[in-house]
């Protein structure tokens, strides 16, 4: 309830600073017998680590997990499987002059007036370096919704900054810094990113992140609805400002004669809503988008006050993603694994009697077919 | 846990279905001793009531509030609130010819998947009417904050469909049926409305709405940031699509130096970031929009399936809103005020001792400065 | 989280006063499918009402329940079922008197502290009337049990203040106004009753409460353990002032190597247990006693302080039940009910892959076979 | 939800297994500032832990607590704290002969039932050496609590086995391996153990535990009550059968005109209640008992059988204490205290401005005046 805890029946609690000994997080209420090691989890962190390009933050950092607990020769035993991830470069000379001022844009002030005292180094709690643990406890999520529902999640960068990154084909997502799904682009963005990291300022990202083979029935009328709960974890991710499901923003625009998927025998017609009906998942593939702001970090000198409300300058020099969106993909994914864990976990608790002579319909294949 | 349930120490338990006996909610957690009665919680419901203007539904309900518990000699006791509406113009008839079929962009499928059954009498549980509990509820918590804080919440519709509604004045907003803080844009509308439902069609709208005087210091890292909770609670409302803050998705564009608003002994300088930093309020005023989707309820003929899975067609021929975005204002409002309640408590729960020696800076007036 | 909940997947939400219009629950998670009729609550709510002998308090509620919502066509749809006891024999009169000051043993002096006010009406909320909507959630979950596991649970009066009641056999509990399992010493206990009543004194009471053909793997370590959880609730119930399971305090003086029930193929050997062992349940069955203090409200002048602090005497001349204990029973049944339900839904959430190839053992008969 | 968390507001995740590489815990609401630090928490960790007498498992492990977050500067921060304790005596080769089959009395059975499989080294789970962390966790609390509020807690056997303790004087508690009020009955406690442990058997204990300068209005009807919530936390410790609060089961006997404790101007008169009325705090020293039933893991052979249902034998010759209960002591405190804890910052969030006029009247010094 103090806000480290994400879920309700596999609940997942983080701890730790960005500078700190280590940062990590406890599963809890993970399904007993799921095969499980920390090469299944390492990969995650891997792509969400930093120091992997040029165009993300310099800190070297392994990432490297380590199963704690909750685990005994090889499998899940149904009790809490802690997961540590061991910090190793931490530079808190870099935060010095950070101690008295905030930043603007930063979650300095309102850490300070809430507590009335902040950790400043490396940004403490509030850094971005704490959805690390998300991305581990994500990692267990997919693995057993892949195994028992099929259930699978992809994200991808759909703008940078100005840029909009049209769709191309899934196989490109792996194979740029920018979990772009599209070749072409690539030398834009990288133009752009140097461009920025030369001025010293940071840009905006929109990432769009999918679950596939979705089971049908996953959330809570009234209020812990599927896409509300989406709404929940996906705001809950540093920086972003913005969540919608499926038409999302384009729905104001819409008729109801248009955005109302049609139901046919052999499935749904469209896919407007996003997977999701009265906030039940219908089977169809989730389709979230998020907005991710600009880092507040930047090297041009902003005005600012001190911890004595004085007028000062702001200009931050550590080590820093100019696009924090750039790194969010694999983060969205997880949190959006884990909000369908903690679903399939609930609805059979309550339905799981619940049985249909006939299958769920197929979902609709999305224009983007290649998917 | 069942998802009936809204907020975590200031608690509301919504019952109820759309042409069941009554609807309701409990409310627990309110703090002792405020002056309520049912004057004080009316006023709200009747700004949501359906049958207020032709554009809205033409079902006659007074949803009259009744205090059933909680309260003696005119204040909270601190026991549980228990809020009763009882219906009083159901139809179930209307809704006969939906009983074996789905309407398309409607929970009937995905309430029948996950339950095995469900109630059509007005769409049962999933109608947007369970929002007047919420109305009611959130009447208390604004009254609290109002006295407590001296904040205040106010929400207006930005677009009705492809009509973009530029924010005139305030004093506008009561004064048309569309919560539209425009004057002259209200012939447009009501021809846009009459057009609509002569098609037997439904459209789309967008609703902005803030909190002014806002404490600050609330909201918990890392999950339940305000911000988070706040996409969670408007997300949950039927039929929203999208939720952004501040900037929301024009963040995506912004550069980090135009974004991050800039502090000075003054007050911030601008408010891109809506009212949260790093999750927890800075004591700017909250500006948050939602994407609210065209009614699924139409006259339209759509194509659909039955029971058996057998391909019909479905019309929708019962009283329906055209545009459920147009009551959902007082919706939106009564949410945020409930999210902001909750989190207030919280917050002295576990700061309740931190003290500043200085008072926090001021937030920035908006672009919009009327208001 | 404020009080007002019980359990975390069948949820009950329980409002009302003792003298305010009405009292009643929400009952959040029910599983869809279930058979429900006022029909299936109302005979537990016979069973705890007031006024069904000279023993008992004299005020005259019908105690009838409505079921308000989640109810259609005769069977739950897994949304919320409020239920509805209208209060129809408020005197408040009988509590002028006691408006400012506190009863010595009762709510009224932490109440008053906690909240600053109070409702004095019958006790308010701190009257044991708030335990007949549980009663009547408990005939759900039993319900539910009965149909899904087979489990049953059936309590009796083991002790009325100094009266130590043997059990003689289940066929006797309905039988007398005290839920003794023993025909013999009901005159006994009347003749108590008439001299307690008399000398407008107070007694306690112990009641023995057991759940039978009990699923195997309940309860969640390490601290909602399924005996934990019941401790929780029985300790819960207005006056209980103790709780034991199994051995219970007779297990101070036990060694090892007698408590421990062995196992056997054919079963265990003998149940010092109570039914659990680490906290889950065992498959033996639940064996839990309880002790009730002596009612607060008497007819003997006790000493005590008004609001401003000043010194005074107290006598209660309202109608109050001389041994609280005696309506105890179905409420201890119900609340035992509860627990096992919410556990059988928090099991099947995450173990609900978990085969056997072999059935459980069963578990030891009591020495008070017969039962 | 899962299980491995304690608390709504002051939130304790345990995790962890006996002979795993470490256990530990996360607290997750911590009020901010509080001065931490390893040597707070150690003391209490040392009073508990293994190896200090022949009375208890000869286990060597040091217990030593690492602050891995939440605290900077030698101040908590409000972030979560996370504390972790490495194993260091693991042997688990002492269990090799227990991995198929299931010890009397023990949590292996239910385990196994429960999950599918288990961890069986050194009890894994189930382990009373998983209340270290809690210890750990108790020791924050206690701090705030004393620093706050002057509550302390304390706690000592009144019986091991048969022999009745009788209380003499705080200062012995310290002075002896039982925790024992009594400094002339130790040679008799040590008598029986010596000869228990030539037995191989095993013994069980009763452990009384009180708080004392207890804030007034602690504990939320209806089910959270103070006490109910204590005998939440007493039950789910390891071993406890039985939890008693004030005058426990020998309110059975006692009359309403001697049970309820008079107020007077200058304070209550007595202390049957044990500290709550009405499940709510009275300001009273809290007084708690509970009956810690004997080891389950003895030497002498019992019946058991296999993971295949067969008949066998079973032996436990691993360390174990021979009375689980001496070492109960420190943790029925430090669960007392996080009780406490967790409602002294649930009081302030709903009651945080209820302000009176008189201060609250005394406590009743109990007839063990010295304590």
């Amino acid at each position: 309830m103090p806000g480290s805890t994400f879920g309700e029946l596999f609940r997942v609690t983080n701890f730790g600073e960005s500078h700190g000994p280590a940062i990590g997080c406890v599963i809890d209420g993970c399904p007993p017998g799921l095969a499980l090691a920390e090469a299944d989890i390492q990969p995650e962190l891997d792509r969400r680590r930093p120091g992997t390009s040029r165009h993300v933050t310099q800190r070297n950092e392994p990432d490297a997990v380590e199963i704690v607990s909750g685990v005994y020769e090889g499998r899940t035993t149904g009790t809490p499987i802690c997961l540590l991830i061991r910090n190793t470069d931490q530079r808190s000379r870099d935060y010095a002059n950070l101690l008295d001022t905030f930043r603007p844009g930063h979650a300095d002030y309102t850490y300070w007036r809430k507590y009335g005292l902040r950790d400043p180094r490396g940004g403490g709690r509030s850094s971005a370096r704490l959805t690390a643990p998300m991305v581990a406890a994500g990692a267990v999520a997919r693995k057993w919704l892949r195994e028992r529902h099929g259930t699978a999640f992809v994200g991808w960068m759909s703008a940078l900054g100005e840029i909009e990154i049209p769709f191309e084909g899934m196989q490109h997502i792996g194979n740029n810094p920018f979990f772009a799904a599209n070749a072409s682009l690539v030398p834009a963005l990288e133009a752009h990113m140097d461009a920025l990291r030369k001025a010293g300022d940071s840009c905006g990202a929109r990432i769009e992140v999918r679950a596939t083979n979705m089971p049908v029935g996953l959330g809570e009328p009234l209020f812990d609805k599927l896409d509300a709960d989406i709404a929940y974890a996906m705001m809950g991710i540093n920086a972003v400002r913005g969540v919608e499901i499926g038409s999302g923003f384009g729905a104001v625009r819409e008729r109801g004669s248009a955005h109302g998927d049609e139901l046919t025998p052999e499935g749904f017609a469209s896919n407007h809503a996003g997977g999701t009906l009265g906030g039940i998942s219908s089977g169809q593939d989730l389709v979230v988008r998020i907005a991710v702001k600009p880092t507040s970090s930047i090297r041009i000198a902003r005005r600012s006050i001190d911890r004595a409300g004085q007028a000062t300058v702001v200009q931050t020099l550590g080590r820093h993603d100019p696009c924090v969106g750039i790194r969010a993909t694999p983060v969205a994914e997880a949190m959006l694994a884990l909000v369908v864990m903690d679903h399939a976990l609930r609805q059979r608790a309550q339905c799981g009697d619940v049985v249909h002579a006939l299958a769920p319909i197929a979902g609709a294949r999305p224009a983007d077919a290649g998917r």
